[in-house]
């Protein structure tokens, strides 16, 4: 079901979105409504196009530099798919391959990496102060560069998740939740439980939580966060979302009920995190070099977590929700009990029977880091898609009509 | 001494090869005798067009993916070069980087990495019963996602290499060999030695043999299969290859003498692997952790290898060969005796005087692949290639007429 | 600032450089001054066009090989730019993915990954008399290759380091220098403080003092050669060095005091850099695999360094140069003293003040190698820089103006 391209032409000409062009992408709460809307109408376009065989490419040359701190396979490969999908080709900056540890500043990299780069992608979650800091600076010293005269364009960056937000991930979810209800003005009074559940590993990132806490709650949705008590996300976040839910018309509520959350929910997104205060501390002992206590504290959170093997969602717990079908949600891999884990986020037979709607939820990253890099570098972007609308370049030369 | 395009095309024209049209290729065996012709006229084409600087791309974007399970050059860059020469990046999934680990499945991944994939190369030789399954696997996810709406395009698979087939190589081998024959009507008659050759490595993969034995043996060739006791390869390659002499009026024979098998050969390909059964207890060994037996089968391995030093392409046993002058084919990398080891496959004069035709083998391998994905993704290849000839572009401008 | 590109392509007219096509680029001193001209005066017509939104790409389709025996970043990016470009994707031979280790011959390793390439470079920095000597074999094999009918193009290849000249950083140092003091007419007579600096690792190449010292006397400038007794560089570079002086009309001297060489300079370019015959003792240690030797070795060159911490680029050394304000260069990383190591090779307020000219230096690098890659590809530069800019297509669809 191709999307009507002139309806979300349409759409775009009545937003409001500027401020994009040029600027980097960080936290969703630091963009308005109206350029989120062009985000999504973006991506949707550019999915339109490619359906279409319709080349959506607009860089001739010119690299996608990609920056990950873990391992990563998703954001990885949708990051790839973006550049390779506009025209950029992805260079990645394997820090073990790099002269990074010779005592190069985070300035020099910035510079040399960036020579013909049009875009950063940036994944660095894994302590808490660090990722976002690193960001800020990264985009200040190419701005210097380009400024000076170092740099002839300047390329803009996208965050693939900080220890804050995970914008592309949450974007992608928000996206996928327009299209199951039939569009934005859908959401509103829909309850979403974004909860905390059981997983034998340690450590997990909070920016999914919280990213969907400060997303979810500006489109008139009752988001409830719900998590064992001493599992808190970043107070900073929780007061985005509430000023959010204050501003749109929704709610956010906390709760340390996973059945509270659950009942009567639209949507459900039950996902393991570590607790802020503990990866503060963890950022603090690795800041010390102290290997012990942070072996320590891996042991402490992973006894705390055991604690709350009850936080799962299993068939039970999925009765509780709207007509018992909410839509279940999550950012993938998930622990699936007796699949991946003996005891896990999620049962077997829940997971199994979101399967479609969890793979299609991931398949709108990739046009949600394109369109955010698309209105990044295009000044015009209704007359640019027209453009190359009206150019036809086929992307598979004489493809089959199959998706018509 | 470029080929005759118009010719090739003529050639085209004759075949009925339409399933190779968005299907996966897995074994040279489940292909039509048409349809592997169609897939050497196409890989000659191809060539023929690079010659001639004239640009063979069919993508403006998208994505090839890799996924080697192993150390690899030669495929590696290989099917790079394909990929690159229709117009595709290549993307690795390096599972060292990839989230593989934290209990992701086959269908999970197959989904995940190919939201923009037009095709999927796949490497995984190690484990008998394996790497053939997980392919099958791979595909069925990948049509399922699409079938569901997941991906907007279906990625098709090649396979570089399984625990029973390696299609990419036993066909530019048979390439090579038909330009070497001057045709493919010139191989009737001839006779072939597959040969195991002593190595003092262990657990060679047996695609290589059963690949030869699978596809020569489609030809009219006179197949001779030869190895020590013991190092039999796989009982239902056999079976094929037997079924293929019969229907096509070739022979395949087996002995366990050496030098039966290169009297008055034409074509000699002698090359150590490991023990079919073996390698089935190896396979299980892995599965139950058993490192030790690992290392025990290993050890016996080697000193039965030991037993059969005097199984090597020598001076000596190459004037056996018709007139003394055999084809001398192999895979590459050799094990040269005095060069890469004390005793190898083959004398260091024997490989050095056939140095030139091996690296001419290897040549077609990317060309190979590349009309294999040329052919899953084009539906009338005849009128796409005429267009792209019309077309003209260059694929270095203003390049000097060299070749023609 | 973007340079005019029609003045540019004027002075390329009146150059003779017909010999860098289809021709490798090892060492600077293996060129003409002409053609040394042709690289300098493309590498600014390239950076022109891109400034303008034109794309230089000449290729359709091709692979750039890139070979890094140790770790880089810059240079890594840079190459990856320069090959973007064009139209060429790097593809990595990383060894530690290859099967080179199976006893694969260069000669072998030089055709299999050629197929499809165009060109490549190769950074092998690490043992004197190795790095040429391999890049020499390498080009020899694909050149014979390319005879023999293996590959359809001759790669052509790039030397990003060698053991012996750094040709692409010493013409991206010369390129700046060129720029910054208002053409390459302007630099006779300017004093050159080419000079060794104290750094508290071990074993930094030879290739840069060596490069610039093969490379600077051949522009009427005086360059000054200076550092302890004991860290002499290669005796034949020298050589080179003094009969460029002779020809070109400069000077080369060579003195053991660091006062000396930066008083009254233009430029200084302070570096740490193991001595020549150590390096050379390095070598035959590795090669008899004598571990404890090299590490003894080490410890020995690490107290000899330590003899020498005076030799640092301290205010009051800059104070000693040119008004004050010689004009510092580095090709990065630096060891700064206080923020990248306790004593270094230039103090932290020295390397802030030339940060920006720093970062420029390095910019020219990706022109530099693109320049040398476009004139081993192109009969014709004029005539095809003139096609590409009357085809005049974006680099990027619809950027705005903003460099003009």
């Amino acid at each position: 079901m191709t999307q009507d391209i002139n309806k979300l032409l349409e759409k775009l000409e009545g937003l409001d979105f500027e401020n994009l062009y040029h600027d980097d992408f960080f936290h969703t709460w630091d963009k308005s409504q109206d350029e989120l809307e062009a985000i999504f109408t973006v991506a949707d376009t550019l999915r339109a196009m490619r359906e279409k065989n319709i080349s959506p490419k607009i860089f001739d040359s010119g690299l996608a530099i990609s920056l990950f701190r873990d391992n990563s396979t998703r954001t990885r490969f949708s990051y790839a798919s973006a550049a390779n999908m506009l025209g950029l080709e992805v260079q990645d900056l394997d820090e073990g391959k790099s002269q990074q540890a010779h005592g190069e500043t985070v300035k020099e990299t910035a510079n040399m990496i960036s020579f013909m780069a049009d875009t950063v992608g940036i994944r660095d979650d894994m302590y808490i102060g660090k990722g976002y800091k690193y960001m800020k600076d990264f985009a200040e010293y190419v701005q210097e560069g380009y400024d000076h005269g170092v740099l002839e364009q300047r390329p803009h960056l996208v965050n693939l998740q900080c220890d804050i937000d995970h914008p592309t991930q949450a974007m992608a979810d928000l996206l996928h939740v327009i299209h199951e209800f039939g569009g934005i003005e859908n959401l509103k009074g829909k309850k979403v439980a974004m909860t905390w559940a059981y997983s034998p590993s340690y450590g997990k990132p909070l920016s999914v939580p919280q990213g969907i806490s400060g997303l979810f709650t500006r489109f008139g949705m009752d988001v409830v966060l719900a998590h064992p008590e001493g599992y808190e996300i970043m107070p900073e976040v929780e007061e985005i979302a509430e000023e959010n839910a204050k501003k749109y018309g929704g709610s956010f509520t906390k709760t340390n009920s996973m059945e509270e959350a659950f009942k009567d929910a639209d949507i459900v997104y039950p996902k393991s995190w570590a607790p802020f205060a503990a990866m503060e501390e963890r950022t603090d002992l690795y800041a010390k070099g102290d290997q012990k206590g942070i072996d320590e504290l891996e042991q402490r959170l992973l006894e705390q977590n055991k604690e709350h093997m009850d936080w799962a969602c299993t068939e039970e717990m999925m009765k509780l929700t709207k007509d018992g079908k909410a839509l279940y949600m999550h950012c993938l891999p998930a622990d699936i009990t007796g699949l991946s884990c003996e005891d896990g986020e999620v049962d077997e037979s829940v997971f199994d029977r979101y399967r479609d709607p969890l793979y299609k939820e991931a398949s709108f990253k990739p046009y949600i880091i394109a369109a955010m890099i698309f209105l990044q570098k295009v000044k015009d972007p209704k007359a640019t898609i027209e453009k190359l609308i009206e150019a036809n370049k086929e992307r598979l030369v004489d493809k089959e009509d199959e998706n018509k």
